[in-house]
């Protein structure tokens, strides 16, 4: 049950007139909170809008906002102080800045000296991972994407394994590697080993690939020993990023059993700059696809927790021209990041504010909306012709680009760039 | 080749009589660092010498250690600022502690108000996390662990994965849920599905199950995007603790595939309160058991990078008396600590000061030697009779107690006690 107010009210503009052309990510009903430094000074958070990011750390000393009192939450060089506040307060601020964004207020706007101060043009600014990672949990929440896999590298009759309608798949990543958009990624080493050999050789890897992903960022925590419903989960989860999950296929076949993925998804995982708050997509909420079986009460949601937002994927083969090679939409996912998180608590996991929980690979159900390049060359057998060439997976200096948005007809919430680029 | 110098000498005695004993688990010689508090006072850094704690917050601000110079990091919550320093304050402030300790040195046993500040009975101090659990992994190196497994849940002639013999397999846990010895352990809830039924039901686990690990405790960070060679990992470890992996082995049965264990250890892992150093251990140095399969070379160590430390598990059956119910040694373990971490950065991971590495079930050869419940009574078929009943997995109520030491002839190098309690 979608709660809207006068933060989604599509008809509000912005005294920032590039964040009004319909066409950017960042109108003034979107307020993504991310984390930013100019010519080399200290990092402090700030709010996208339109090509501007607005200085939180310039406006809560200047008095404006104070979403933590007397203490300061906006001079950090990360969101968790402020993603550790109530949700209260999260709604509040943002109820606050889009007051202080709207046309019609002078509070800003007005203000010559503090306005030029604390409105950045975007270009002039360096993002940077927008929070600390305090723990990395992937899922495997899409059912097309699981039974592609299953069927490439199991059993194409029996491609979903039994428990898969049961429960959100998930394990543990790795928190020390996430890093923002724009970060080069080195090709990982590893222990490959093929068929046709007895023993593995150490090497780089040799199929590279990525896998298109939405990050659920955690903010209100929960202590050990508590399960958390489904709601409540919706409720701690403080805002979604695009991600990345590069992942090196081959270390990945040698390694998994019987423990998982390990050092083949080890070594990077993207995120986009700009954490967009659960509240600006409060519109664009929609039920998770029907069940195939029915789940456990723990599990169940009575509310719309998936979004209907679309994702694309661009890839620059070398020196070639930008392709987008697969499109998709999130709200295909089978568990939502709410049913994630309340599974993640079942066993009285403690979760931390700054956990990030990946959706997992989404893939819709046709071959050009797969978020893998597995998928999408079913590993190999198909290559892509794209400028430049060819590829089945990665090779050095290609570049890949997620790009996401929820579609509000005369405005978009965007998420910025989710973009790295393979080095040797 | 251990180095060894006036730190290790076994003729050193301290003023601080308790020391002396023979039988204490902290003699001048091992010094390990941890974190307490007094009368619910601030957390400050410790080091453990016989019955007593040194406060090393006090000798730090009287200037009798200055690991950092003019920055304190002994007034702290966690080791971290400490392991963050090079390995040469890690050494130097060793040697410093063990001189002020020496019964010999007047410094510190003649300063009757000092003396009185800093030195704590242990009976009145009370236990922390000694250090902030960046993020925690988890192996598997126990041949004879992987072994049994595999011989009970896969195939006995083929107990042992292909990939096994090639590279220390591991998987990321959770850090959330690291917790100190003398935390209750509720227990976890999970869906659990038993052959007989065609759907999993969400029940209280009834398999609960202990895992008898080393904890390598990393200092030195190293950059995403670098690998480290086997004797740089070695150096890059502070020290270690013992490790109970607590497992949930139902909820892990119908979880694991294909992305290895998740909410079946999620839920707690209890280490002991003393970072018992690597230093400290030099003179234990023992080679890995011999290879059944040439590794390759990033594998490879020149030195002996395992250790002959003596580990038990103590079982207290509900009000029963607490009875051994398993003996066994860490040399038994097929890769080092430093084998680990090396194969951690092997595709660029990064790695960071307080990641946490267990080192996979310690089992040894024989039935009375291995490290889980799941082997000891293999998976329910001999049930343990121990004080106050039977036990197969543990009930509420049960506690268990690891403890672990080098045997160093005159003295031993202990860890102090890694213990819990199941609650309901």
């Amino acid at each position: 049950m979608p709660h809207l107010n006068r933060t989604h009210d599509p008809s509000r503009r912005s005294w920032v007139e590039s964040a009004n052309t319909g066409t950017t990510d960042f109108p003034i009903q979107n307020l993504p909170f991310g984390v930013f430094s100019t010519g080399g000074g200290s990092l402090r958070v700030g709010t996208a809008i339109g090509d501007y990011i607005l200085d939180l750390a310039a406006i809560e000393t200047a008095g404006l906002v104070r979403p933590a009192g007397e203490a300061t939450v906006f001079a950090a060089d990360r969101l968790n102080p402020f993603m550790a506040l109530p949700q209260s307060v999260w709604l509040a601020t943002r109820a606050r800045l889009s007051e202080l964004l709207d046309r019609d207020n002078a509070t800003l706007r007005d203000d010559t000296d503090l306005r030029h101060r604390a409105l950045i043009p975007m270009a002039d600014a360096t993002l940077h991972l927008p929070f600390f990672v305090r723990s990395y949990t992937d899922f495997y929440a899409s059912k097309e994407h699981a039974t592609n896999v299953g069927s490439m590298f199991r059993d194409p009759d029996n491609a979903l394994l039994p428990n898969w309608l049961h429960l959100p798949i998930g394990y543990n990543g790795r928190a020390s590697t996430v890093v923002v958009s724009g970060t080069e990624i080195p090709r990982p080493h590893g222990q490959l080993k093929s068929p046709a050999n007895d023993r593995p050789r150490f090497a780089p890897c040799e199929k590279l690939d990525i896998e298109l992903e939405l990050g659920a960022v955690v903010g209100t925590p929960s202590p050990m020993g508590t399960r958390v419903s489904t709601a409540d989960a919706y409720d701690m989860i403080f805002g979604y990023v695009l991600l990345n999950d590069w992942s090196a296929r081959d270390i990945q076949v040698w390694e998994y059993q019987p423990l998982g993925p390990f050092q083949s998804k080890a070594f990077a995982t993207t995120i986009s700059p700009w954490v967009v708050t659960r509240e600006a997509l409060e519109p664009y909420r929609v039920n998770t696809p029907e069940r195939l079986q029915p789940l456990l009460p723990y599990l169940e949601e009575s509310d719309p927790n998936n979004f209907d937002l679309d994702l694309e994927v661009e890839l620059t083969a070398g020196s070639g021209a930008p392709v987008t090679i697969t499109r998709t939409n999130y709200r295909h996912m089978y568990y939502s990041a709410a049913q994630q998180l309340a599974h993640h608590t079942s066993s009285g996991c403690a979760m931390c504010t700054g956990d990030l929980l990946g959706s997992g690979t989404i893939s819709g159900p046709t071959k050009d909306s797969f978020g893998s390049l597995l998928e999408l060359t079913w590993n190999g057998r198909d290559p892509l012709t794209v400028p430049g060439g060819q590829r089945v997976f990665l090779e050095d200096s290609d570049s890949v680009s997620i790009k996401g948005w929820c579609d509000g007809g005369r405005h978009r919430i965007g998420f910025g760039d989710c973009a790295g680029r393979i080095v040797s």
